[in-house]
């Protein structure tokens, strides 16, 4: 019942639709990215940027960002002068619980956002937005939502964070002090005509809704976080995330320096298909329509083999003359976002546009890495004890977080 | 700052605007409360009632409600049916801290919350809502708000309330938990179309000042109040305030049931006018328009005799002659609600409209009276040390409210 579909949004590109609420394609489905991009006012992620960043961490950049599924931004370039001049900045992103497992699509900011954290050796904050579903779900309890975020958490804390550097919280349960004056100081400073220009408005819409975007805006902020950042305001912020979430964080940006706080920066990925194609949509209500986090290998292997849209040949002679079309191949775009192996990779696209390799030989290639990642997930999955939940979750003096970086205030 | 003045209220009586952000009276600055009344579709408080109120609690009614001051209601005979067979129910009334020190009319909810209490020996929940005025009001800053909350609290204890019965709260303190997800249960049931039915709409607001009601209506909800209530849902709600506050409740009593609660009762008040009469406006900008609880005996008796308007004779003769218009005198007005004593009232009222008694003996009259309250209020008022307003403010467990009364849950 989200109902951002009855709302206008200022991301109308031609016939695509794409806010915080609702990804919907051109007339086939597919989305230009470009186009988001540019209709957004975000900025390109461009080679210099990727070369840039290995150069500061002293690392490879990770495949999501080599490759260009991150591939816009917002102010990276500043945030990388202030980072080099020893000026701290701190993580934050995201997970708004439902009543999917996590698929695929879900873990892979989480993974570059490990990474991030990894290379920079940065504070991370992560924001289970709670409140915001029981705002726009109509089909769950506050308490099923609730649990399903908890669940979650176990999920995100697999993907391997720093427990000495991270925190993770639920709106429902961190809700006040520091971080609802924030909240408020954001709302204020917003009209509902703002709202409209940047999210969409409806009548018919809950006051929450109208509402909710200073929810997410606050943690931009780094005092809605005493217990990590004091009463700092001069720290940084950098955000990994969909585009989607894009027009929430312009609105943040146009209220930052008007309540003392830096611009967050942005760094943007696109969307993760579905099994069916960039058309489709991954959703726990179509079981087939991705690959969860508690797949077995057995599910996995069918659900590639059978439902993974293939660009290859109708036939095995017709792939072995003309190739595969890599622009719609499902098991194609999953390698570029699994595959860490460059050179690997590089040859199996070259044989399978070639017709070198037909479809089913490159689904079983990518099936194994799924396996293996979904396997690796699971036994960190495991591990997770609520003692490790209540390392990341507690509200604990974190204050130490920035060693060997100027603090300016 | 405050925006609703563009807003279209559905209580647009003729001329007169009356929301809770604003009160306009008509053309001559009069409020019309039977109009009013009639239009937010609430019930008249009459004589069978107050006589009701009186054989239930076993005390003559008070002065404010054998005198028609709180002269409206919603569900009051339910709530006392419900009594009379031994259910609970609790009181909650609020502040919205300003720049003002507290004048009378501030402390009139109070006091008669506080002989409410006292009456039917039942617990009492106190809203102070920094936040609401932080999003009405541009010219104070967040820990401005606050901070006159904190003294604001002091003057409420002055008023005489049972530590052991009464929670007090600000909303940037309590903000969080059960409370909050009360908030996003009420929000996610109201659309901005019923927003603006109820309060007006414009776009223009902010967007907290489109969501805020739900946070005045969460108190309403016995588990807002875990540590008092337990999570019980079927402890009823009576809320004394003034009829401006109606539109809150009016929402409230709308989602109430869907969510399990009973719809809170109300018992409503006019408004006490300020001295130059009914159409001038207290504020702590015009000294001259109210009599506060800091004033000394010297201000109190100045402010009287130079600034409340008269109903009588323009000179002796004329008094003596036609006496005075008791229903312009403001004298007169500040006695009905301050005077307890009835037949001295009665008298009082006989002699000065007649002629017998001048304007300077009646108002001699009302500045002994209001001297005393005041020089009550704040010998109380410097009783109330920190520790005292902890047990006030603290979140402490207060589960055995209701000695003698069954919980019906």
């Amino acid at each position: 019942m989200i109902d951002a579909g009855s709302e206008q949004s200022t991301a109308n590109v031609h016939d695509q639709e794409v806010n915080p609420w609702e990804v919907k394609g051109d007339a086939d489905g597919k989305i230009d990215y470009e186009k988001l991009q540019k209709k957004f006012g975000c900025s390109r992620l461009g080679k210099e940027l990727v070369e840039r960043i290995e150069k500061l961490t002293g690392r490879p950049a990770h495949p999501l960002l080599r490759r260009g599924m991150f591939y816009a931004h917002r102010d990276l370039e500043q945030l990388l002068d202030a980072y080099e001049k020893g000026e701290p900045f701190y993580l934050y992103t995201g997970r708004g619980p439902s009543s999917e497992a996590l698929h695929l699509g879900h873990l892979i900011p989480f993974m570059f956002t490990k990474w991030l954290q990894d290379a920079f050796n940065v504070p991370l904050v992560i924001q289970v937005t709670d409140d915001e579903k029981r705002l726009w779900r109509m089909n769950l309890t506050a308490d099923q939502i609730y649990e399903l975020g908890k669940e979650n958490i176990k999920d995100i804390i697999a993907c391997g964070f720093d427990p000495n550097k991270t925190f993770i919280f639920s709106d429902f349960d961190y809700m006040g002090g520091r971080f609802y004056r924030n909240i408020v100081e954001i709302q204020r400073l917003v009209t509902v005509s703002t709202r409209k220009a940047i999210f969409g408005f409806s009548f018919d819409s809950n006051i929450g809704q109208i509402s909710f975007p200073a929810v997410q805006a606050a943690p931009c902020f780094p005092d809605s976080f005493p217990h990590m950042f004091g009463m700092r305001k001069a720290i940084r912020c950098l955000i990994p995330c969909a585009i989607d979430q894009d027009p929430y964080f312009r609105m943040t940006r146009d209220v930052a320096p008007k309540l003392g706080y830096f611009k967050p920066a942005l760094i943007e990925s696109s969307f993760f298909p579905a099994l069916q194609g960039e058309s489709g949509k991954m959703s726990a209500s179509l079981p087939n329509s991705a690959i969860f986090v508690t797949d077995t290998d057995k599910q996995i292997k069918t659900k590639i083999n059978k439902h993974a849209f293939s660009g290859g040949g109708k036939s095995e002679a017709e792939q072995r003359a003309n190739g595969a079309n890599l622009d719609v191949d499902v098991a194609w775009k999953y390698l570029r976002f699994f595959c860490e192996d460059d050179k690997k990779l590089k040859q199996i696209g070259e044989d399978y546009s070639s017709g070198k390799l037909l479809t089913g030989e490159v689904k079983a290639i990518l099936i194994e890495i799924l396996q293996q990642i979904v396997t690796k997930h699971q036994k960190e999955r495991v591990k997770v004890s609520p003692e490790i939940v209540k390392q990341f979750t507690d509200v604990r003096e974190m204050l130490d977080l920035f060693p060997g970086l100027k603090v300016t205030s």
